[in-house]
């Protein structure tokens, strides 16, 4: 079993005035999925954005949590924090794994044909020695050409309804849980 | 079957110079949690808190998406702010259900005498016609007495190490979805 890492793909788009438009990093998720992947056991959680400003708000609020005041008033959340890597592009969260190849998974909230089940997927992570890196788009989803990159992507999250618009902090946790959760006999 | 609700109990105390500190209702995780419950299924998403000031905020946040300009600029969330219904005290979400007694069940970060399993519980709800109401406390967690009125408390979501530090949204969402979502054959 290798370890898994997951990514945060944040993919600016232009608009039809040619401005770009990004959504943006904000503390309260970079907390939210700092203790998600610190509870699951996920090795690096990368934030991914090719912007310069949001990177560099995104590494003064991980640095202020975790060596600044933040660190004192919640030493809880500076060791979530840890797990943060801010990184400019996919290509240099590749490269980070000592020269190995990681199995890339994306995430959807619309089932595609590469599509694989979270107990299949938790089996693969168990006996394949390879990092795996799962990726997840912000606002509008994944973009096509990362998604095609993908060995598989997840199925999506369904309540009961038609309605899934949950949001990516929450999907995130939901996700990890299927696979990384630790539940006792059939009961929990 | 009968219907399930959610409560999100916001619990005031008071600091060594006697200043009330309470954990407050954000706008953010609002949105997070009724969109959460919409998927889900859940019939209402009860906030509850005795601060006057705290509840107006939070019934502006509201009628903003639901009515205001929010519900043109994202359709979406407006639809799942109609889960949310604000409220002073768990008294007046109880008087909330046609009469009926609600099954309470409580949840917690730790393992409790009176706990119970998720697929125990989700067999219940099945089988059981009466409303079930879940609890669940901001900031320290649901306070002593409140606790102690739960029929079962829910067992803790556990990772694969000591961490357990989810946020209140996120493990909101993971609980949803152990108890209502829809996951097809054994490999999903």
């Amino acid at each position: 079993m290798g370890s898994t890492s997951l990514a945060i793909i944040h993919y600016p788009v232009l608009d039809k005035r040619g401005d770009i438009v990004s959504t943006s990093i904000n503390n309260l998720e970079m907390h939210d999925v700092a203790r998600s992947c610190m509870t699951f056991g996920l090795d690096v959680c990368y934030i991914v954005t090719p912007l310069d400003r949001q990177r560099a708000i995104a590494e003064q609020l991980v640095d202020h949590w975790r060596s600044g005041y933040g660190r004192r008033y919640n030493p809880d959340r500076a060791e979530a924090l840890k797990k943060i890597s801010i990184r400019k592009a996919l290509g240099d969260v590749m490269a980070d794994f000592d020269g190995l190849r990681p199995v890339v998974i994306g995430t959807s909230s619309r089932k595609r044909d590469v599509s694989i089940g979270y107990n299949e997927l938790k089996r693969w992570i168990a006996s394949d020695p390879r990092p795996f890196l799962l990726l997840f788009g912000t606002g509008w989803g994944l973009p096509p050409d990362i998604v095609r990159s993908c060995e598989r992507t997840l199925l999506p999250i369904n309540g009961p309804g038609d309605y899934n618009h949950l949001s990516l902090r929450v999907a995130i946790g939901i996700i990890l849980d299927r696979l990384f959760g630790v539940r006792g006999g059939p009961d929990e």
